[in-house]
């Protein structure tokens, strides 16, 4: 890879960006600006940043919208900018996931691109009925699975599809925090008290927080569909409503296996997201925090380091790198990958032209009913003591 | 630890040791030779070493034993030495699984101390029958769990004992390997071809050769009695008898939870036993292939590297530690130790005395009915299509 | 650290940068543009991207520049944009060594703050003439020497200071990579010809493009003043003009000593930066491409990793951080904590009051005048067939 | 490397050990003893292990040997070994470094081979006599670098010789502790105080203590010759009489250079021994505590993880190989090869055959002299201000 290739934004154009969510005292909507800012294919142009109209107009103030950009509805904002010549082109929902479907819906509605945070709705009727909303607008939607964007990701990914490591047959996923080791979400920390209500995370505590991650993450670099689960759930804290650990047992429907293990009460696991993908020729290993490094082993030959924009790092890989190899890349990088491609996927349905191939690789509407139907197989498993459930949605 | 306390062997008395099993062509038994060397406390005197005569004479020559000492037949032995004046102390049985629990019957009975590798017999039933047997007996039994011997997981076992990692509540374990990715124990390979026959290997392929390592790992440190396992083995080669990969759920009686993951068909891993504990006050991560660093995060402080030898390494660790940090110590170190605590206990029988504490940590006939029914358990729970099995033995 | 403090922009207000270098070809400027764009304090207006008038133009397009913003001559533009009302608040200079004081003078000289990447200038005597220009000025002039913006580099220096690791004795520190071990620069790749030609990249090969980072990491943690160098420096590709490789022992006024190595022809490292500094309390080692994490060790105590985000981490990195532990962060981030801090140094001229303390965390003229006299006392060592030089600059 | 395969020791002959130094309350006798029987090819047969009679008693009572073949002096035991019919056949000096070179001279007269510990005399004059001595006498003289006998050590210097690192050009190497930070040698450490006092350890402190192995360990990976060092020794600790921190740069006769760092007071190490092996072909990176891995780059591929006994594991390793890939082998082990090899060089001189092949690589009493020559000169360098000085002995 030839060091002068990285990093070349050739922006010129920006996608007119809106917001809903990730006001004062967010997290992840922080994320997904800088995500969006960093190739330079958006401006953030409008925002119903927070249910709360003051916070949401200092929260539009923090980032300089137009006085007449910035809405404290998200219903008012998908009319008003759907209904202006200089309208934003594409949405980010950023807020808990309660207010995913209502506002994925009224944008597509108002002929909008949706970029939607995970999980993908609240319920998995939601999200079914969601993938033909989407479907039939005929507008893009990604879903920020960010794991998906990562260079050596996407390459596990084409080594899983081209053969290179054999029929499937193992698969382990985790991804563990220890942050709700105390009951931190019954002392009012925001964060932590979302997460861990029905009302407005769903069913899934940390299996949906965190495990459709693991869950994902397995699917995008493996190919293969989940068949069936059967997991063991456990809310550990005292009072707390919602599970803060799971271990599951994965079938995937060409016979493969696996285990996926997610806990939030693991002590000294920040944000540790691991998979092993083993075939019958080879094997990878990757974990998030060394996100710049893959595991390779063709089976009887010594391990191989890829690093990524290093030897061995793959065409796929090379499309979304922008340092030179071990100037590290991160978290906010690969989210960018997934916002990037967005564009790209925006910007050819209005050139009215194919994508970029490369551009396809984010997780669509339908993975995001995947997410869903995994949860919610996982929740209905472990409610009746640990049986194996159907995990497929009806696509 | 003052560096010149290393090492110390202090032998001077050396029990005499027989041995059934590890002749030419074996591979366990030669580990265990080396591990009765190193400190000096044996001396290898009879051995039983192959049921094939020729074979016998040759590896008895081999390892210099007296002509009267080298037996075709483990009942002469037990029989002969048992006899002598200056017959064996104690005996290592290093054969094929099918052949642990006659010469363990055997040589309890001529009033001859036991060291026994794992499983520990070809049945649960074998297994219980031996508890008696071995209880009865009044003399010493060691199972060489051998993990149980390297001196950070000493460490981690007195570390939940003591309450520093609080209410355990989590456990994840694997053991996990890629030798057998393809059929080779159909191609004549010895050591592939025993643990993959029912006949000899017993109900469990990988998770009777390996899993019960992790098993008995995650029992020997965290001190908890597993309730009930739901698992799902496979064998991915076409035509093994016996799983090659194996994915449990385990649950504790006092409430924790865990996965167990264990696999000979995961390329890129050639002996990776790895485990974590996780409490409500910290967590403890270890990997048998760095056994020489321990993982020690105490919830909300940084994760400390616990180095054998080293600052923070315990009394318990230290008292089994030959090497100042991190010159390592390994496999044969750490299956030493459950060697030299072996004789610790045997010449503790023969003095009359209370053996050193540190001694007793050393797996028990118990342990071995343990590890029996937890493979009884996974065997049963993946047959009947992966259900909850209770794992406890009727000890 | 509380979640929810993560990664909260509040922008706003942007300045206005140009940028001098950066076209299309060229590496560095597009990481530049990243780290400016990433917090949302500056908005590209102007740039003379290329000496190359078409060149300067196509760039100048990419980045969607008004067309009045492009130049093909920094002359023309330090002088136009200083005229104008609306120019630029503070130029990016991302030439290559030879292009830096040029630029450099001629900005402050037309009112302009400048940003400029390092080496800072061609040679020592520049460096010197631009430390005056720059302290008359009045401006805010920062030095890219962007390895003081990852966070845990910023909390290594805090415990230098405050005496966490006690008097320091010893530094090892080193730059390497292999990019060049073959004659890539005699074949036409535009990165690396430069880099080789004394004309353009100055007396120092390796030593001034990366070892100078090496240098001035141990310098911004340890706080300590170079004293003198002892070098021995190799060009092994037959026919490179410039060093590729230098080995440097390095002494301090305080009586500490150190070694300092970099390679651009050592197999297998891409970019590994590292650095170990050891006081009479305590050490800390730090990797470039592992940079969210740092191993502290008091001495005698078991070594902690403190994790960026994470519990440990000081308020000096907790400042420059914009993810929950273990999300990786990496060199755009870094890089763009010197933009940022850049930024509030800028806005703290403009407003007429202090900056944020920790704003003053940034490389300055002075340090850009410490790396030149650096590499010439190395090149002087080792031309002299490798004497201890002095290594201060008359400041 | 097939499983059966490892770990067979086919013994049956043994020589008689002597050990000269050892007894109660030093540290390296214990481990020289272990490495003798780990493979069963010695039998410890007498000992002048104390110079203080008692201790010299009680520490042979210790180890079980005859009362007549327990001496407090060397010259008697070699005097009267060499007498006896079943005197020993090879002894072990395992004393302070001042009282190498008397026993050595006095068992090579005796006609006994001998196994010396490093460095191997208190001067680079004595080590040149030693040289003659040794190869007059047409024994067997082995010194025990031990870390020449990790598989992966053997591995590294195959790839070398064979080409597959092209031309050498560039050589790091570091052997880093911490132990002495503080003034331990002044407070009746009896390990402390003899390695720091000129009188028992000659003229290098850390350079002679863990230095020499940092450079022998390079020779005999690189196989290239030192041509001359320019060294800084420092004693940090007050009243400290050799040094405790070393940086030295290194020129070898083909031209290829390099770096070598040792110290005894950088907190966070404890026997951190590293390498790095740079060719035109490719590099190699091998940390002693990490010993069962080989990092190996062929220049523009992936890095391959080497791992003993697995995938990519040579002949030459294999060799010197007993347990399957990451059943960790350690310290020991490596100490036991260099062992196990002098018996088969001895075997041979006694069958009057060439040794096995492998067995030479063993380093020899001229690998002893280069090491004093280079401890000298880094002595003589630094002495002079840190000037270049010719490390090269009259061989």
């Amino acid at each position: 890879m030839a060091i002068e290739s990285f990093g070349t934004e050739r922006a010129a154009r920006r996608l007119r960006l809106g917001m809903v969510g990730g006001g004062r005292g967010a997290f992840i909507g922080a994320v997904h600006r800088m995500a969006a800012r960093l190739d330079d294919k958006y401006e953030l142009t409008a925002g119903a940043l927070s249910a709360n109209a003051e916070n949401a107009k200092v929260s539009g103030e923090d980032l300089g919208l137009a006085p007449d950009r910035i809405y404290s509805s998200w219903e008012e904002m998908a009319e008003k900018e759907g209904a202006r010549d200089d309208g934003i082109d594409v949405v980010s929902i950023v807020t808990p996931n309660k207010l995913h479907f209502g506002p994925a819906k009224a944008f597509l509605d108002a002929g909008i691109h949706v970029i939607c945070d995970k999980p993908m709705t609240l319920t998995l009727d939601e999200s079914l009925e969601l993938v033909k909303i989407a479907n039939d607008s005929g507008l893009v939607f990604v879903l920020t699975q960010n794991n998906t964007g990562y260079p050596l990701v996407r390459q596990a990914r084409a080594m899983a599809a081209d053969g290179t490591l054999g029929d499937i047959q193992v698969i382990r996923t985790s991804y563990v925090q220890d942050w709700l080791t105390t009951a931190l979400d019954q002392e009012g920390q925001k964060q932590a008290a979302w997460r861990t209500d029905p009302k407005l995370a769903g069913a899934g505590g940390s299996i949906g927080d965190i495990g459709v991650h693991a869950f994902n993450l397995a699917a995008f670099i493996s190919g293969l569909e989940l068949e069936s689960v059967c997991a063991d759930l456990r809310s550990y804290v005292p009072g707390r409503q919602l599970d803060d650990n799971a271990n599951v047992l994965l079938r995937y429907t060409n016979g493969a296996t696996g285990t996926l293990w997610t806990s939030q009460v693991a002590p000294g696991n920040y944000n540790r997201l691991s998979i092993g993908v083993y075939g019958t020729k080879g094997g990878i290993e990757w974990v998030g925090e060394d996100n710049d490094n893959l595991q390779y082993t063709p089976f009887g030959e010594p391990t191989r380091t890829i690093t990524r924009g290093g030897p061995g790092a793959a065409d796929v890989a090379n499309r979304v790198t922008r340092m030179p190899p071990r100037h590290p890349e991160g978290y906010i990088e690969g989210f960018a990958n997934v916002y990037t491609d967005a564009a790209e996927l925006i910007w050819a349905k209005k050139d009215g032209r194919d994508p970029d191939p490369g551009a396809t690789d984010v997780p669509t509407v339908e993975d995001g009913a995947r997410g869903l139907a995994f949860i919610e197989a996982c929740v209905e498993s472990s409610s009746k003591g640990g049986v194996w459930v159907d995990a497929r949605p009806d696509l």
